[in-house]
């Protein structure tokens, strides 16, 4: 497959080149602020039937592409897709958000999990494949993961809600039945991104969106350890794209992270930027920390907070690369997103 | 009225006194969990009602003390109380959680707010009265109040979801607004602790629940300034009751809140309770720490955990409170309970 120019401004700004203006992209850019989106939904009939459709998923994908100059597109999926080639069995209940049928709640539950290869992801490879020859050479394609601890939380719980009491007793509980499930969970998840290597992204993105539900004690064990697998297995197997760790609000294993091999670090908007970028030093990219509420203002109240995340970020030799700090809100104007892209590449520019 | 005893434990380890062993008591200890709170609950038809009746909010306070060998109460009320005194007319939907009919969204509606005066919080203050005389008098009563922050984002968006990015958007758009609507806060905290205190609280403690939704660079301006001008109104107006302040997955601001003038920290479960220590000191006391998950977990498992938390606050000069790191959960056994009082008082002996 034909990936991207390599002089993207994305992967330059991942390899801590000089780069004329920061690249943009933003967390969750296809989704339900856009009403083509919302169209597009309507018409799959539920979210699964969306993401596991390559055509319509790649039409979602590339949306917000066809609206706004931005440097990246990221393929249209989920986190839990990885839960669901374990055998949970993901399904959305209408306005209530994603749940498995089948959690893995306790260690038999855990032992009898499938063990998915790359095959398993060929429905999100699919999509990438099909983006990828829409796409401008100077987009780069970001394929994605959710990472091993957010994944094993949401097994064990079924669910998003209530802070993943019961994944936190597991771990308590039953440490070598969470670390089995940890393990197998971190295996299918290099899997899953292998697939959409081979298919063709350009960049690959963990999303441990959830790493702040690990009791500092526990940061190391299920939080870094298993990222510093899925990237040493993704090298073993001769991946080399750039990988994006985003441990939203457990910024404070940046450093570890990158030890661990990853190339990038996201940045929640809850966390000083500076701070994450005095811990990383200047030969990591850091991408981030937009409060998403930013572009629920007015005009000049998101052109005052883009300029200060510019600000933030720097101009020191680390890689700089604009997003928000979570995923844009179904509530922004899509406007808003208009504003900020052209806010992004005025200030930022060199 | 009487309070209690100037030695109970409670008031030792908030002086940073040598303690024969910690003292301990469980944030929503009066809660759900208890079949007999349960019941309670349903006699009184709504939340609502068993919070403004005192006398039914008295024997909510003490059931807990009535099983268990707890060395505080804690007054039975809502951290909302305060932004219904505001006039934002406080609810609560059946199993949804509260809400607020006349939210403070813009500036116009945030002048419109009452300016309640110690007056306001006879309710809860009369419960504080009657519980005072049911207590033993080694037994310390807690009176309590939403922090300023947390209020303020309840107050915007009306309710406690979306990760109050109504708040967030007026705190960016708005900042004279939400400064306004801080500072009123502020004052009307204030009374509301000035009455419990009138009425013969031992103990007062500020929740700043959602401080973490406060970026960085608004934690100084929203979080700590806020909680150091309830703390100083408190003072000016006589009151020297020791003040706990909660400011929960913010506990990088502990250090400035001890310079505003708390006397102990609360940390929350997500935190490193050795380094809120280090950034403390040792003239200041702790509390909390444990993940309420723990209480899910076998006896063996819950003792375990038990023993950490009590190492991690350690036998230095600082007062050491046994706390959860957050309300304890429904799901809860309450025999689970008894096994915590039972093992705090076995690990943390002198």
């Amino acid at each position: 497959m034909a990936a991207c120019n390599p002089d993207a401004l994305l992967l330059r700004a991942l390899r801590n080149e000089k780069q004329e203006r920061m690249p943009l992209w933003v967390m969750r850019q296809a989704g339900r602020y856009l009403p083509e989106y919302r169209k597009l939904r309507k018409q799959a009939g539920s979210f699964l039937n969306l993401c596991n459709s390559p055509e319509m998923a790649c039409t979602a994908t590339l949306q917000p592409l066809r609206r706004y100059r931005l440097d990246a597109a990221i393929v249209f999926s989920d986190i839990l897709i990885v839960a669901d080639a374990l055998g949970c069995e993901l399904g959305f209940a209408e306005g209530e958000g994603p749940f498995l049928a089948r959690p893995a709640a306790d260690e038999k539950m855990i032992a009898s999990l499938a063990e998915p290869g790359v095959d398993a992801f060929a429905g999100v490879a699919a999509t990438i494949g099909a983006c990828r020859g829409e796409l401008a050479e100077d987009v780069a394609l970001i394929g994605f993961a959710g990472a091993p601890f957010t994944l094993a939380c949401y097994m064990v719980q079924g669910s998003g809600g209530r802070e993943f009491a019961l994944a936190r007793r597991l771990m308590l509980t039953e440490p070598q039945a969470f670390a089995e499930l940890i393990d197998r969970t971190t295996r299918a998840v290099a899997a899953c991104l292998s697939a959409q290597a081979a298919a063709g992204a350009d960049v690959l993105m963990l999303f441990e969106s959830w790493a702040a539900l690990a009791a500092p004690h526990y940061l190391d064990e299920h939080v870094v350890k298993p990222a510093a697998k899925v990237i040493a297995l993704l090298r073993e197997a001769g991946i080399d794209l750039p990988i994006i760790v985003f441990p939203r609000n457990a910024e404070q294993v940046a450093g570890k992270m990158v030890a661990a091999g990853a190339n990038a670090i996201g940045v929640g908007w809850q966390a000083d930027l500076v701070e994450v970028r005095a811990a990383v030093g200047e030969q990591t990219a850091l991408q981030g920390n937009l409060d998403p509420a930013a572009l629920l203002a007015d005009r000049e109240t998101l052109r005052s907070a883009i300029a200060r995340t510019v600000a933030a970020h720097g101009t020191g030799a680390g890689g700089r690369i604009f997003n928000l700090g979570h995923g844009i809100g179904k509530e922004t104007d899509p406007e808003s997103m208009a504003i900020l892209v052209d806010a992004v590449r005025e200030f930022s520019a060199c």
